[in-house]
């Protein structure tokens, strides 16, 4: 139980970060990327919050099918859409228990090797902390000059 | 033994991506920063650098009072840097023992708690991993397209 809601409180450490800065993010600004080849805002904040649910998903469930089904019904206005996948994808991990992180999972088509559900939990940091970086510029360039730190204390 | 190659491990696994990022960085870029109140190129690098190296440090040796310490004659060249730093960096991790891990550290006034040297290990990744994140879309935008996955499976 204390290490679920670790994983909890971990978690949102970083995702109340990422919405904060999803929050400052307006409509016109939704097709906004750096340079021509970088992700469109819009697919970027989609892609880390279907891409923590599903992680999430999989280590509750033992199933590596789900890991990159994205959840139903994602609102069009990215801040309901943070919402929303944020409150599913705590829900879930808050259910983890410590048999779901010591569980393999057969995800060598995609890693190249089993990993238990711990490391996939942390997999799913490290795209979250790594994605979240990335917004922070996209942020900046949009004019948001009051910014968050990058991990939030409260 | 095997817990502590797994720090050095995990923590190659992101700074290996880091250094190829800055091995693309030429000497006119040092300078550049994506708006008015980013941090440029050549602060960002060091930063990163150092702050891994004095979280290090600071788990081997228990004294908070290092955390902060830049290391010396650290080279101009970023690349340079990148390789001094990665490599004492990687030595004194490889140092670490599971007490170091558990000992708790009085960085109250840094981080607002004590904490475990397993924890500040954490949050020397969580670091890297943002600000690699950041320097993704800096790199990206001196026009290199072609660009590595955010961590490393080799």
């Amino acid at each position: 139980m204390t290490e679920t809601n670790q994983l909890v409180n971990y978690f949102l450490s970083h995702r109340k970060v990422t919405n904060e800065l999803i929050h400052k993010i307006s409509e016109k600004h939704y097709d906004y990327k750096p340079t021509e080849t970088s992700m469109a805002t819009d697919k970027l904040v989609i892609h880390m919050l279907n891409t923590f649910y599903g992680f999430a998903k999989t280590i509750k469930t033992g199933n590596p099918a789900l890991i990159f089904k994205p959840a139903e019904n994602i609102p069009e206005d990215l801040y309901d859409a943070a919402t929303m996948l944020t409150e599913i994808t705590a829900e879930l991990l808050s259910e983890v228990t410590a048999e779901d992180l010591a569980r393999s999972l057969d995800l060598s088509k995609i890693f190249g090797s089993e990993i238990t559900g711990q490391q996939l939990f942390q997999m799913g940091m490290d795209h979250e902390i790594n994605h979240k970086g990335q917004l922070f510029v996209y942020v900046r360039e949009m004019g948001h000059i009051e910014l968050p730190m990058y991990v939030s204390q409260g």
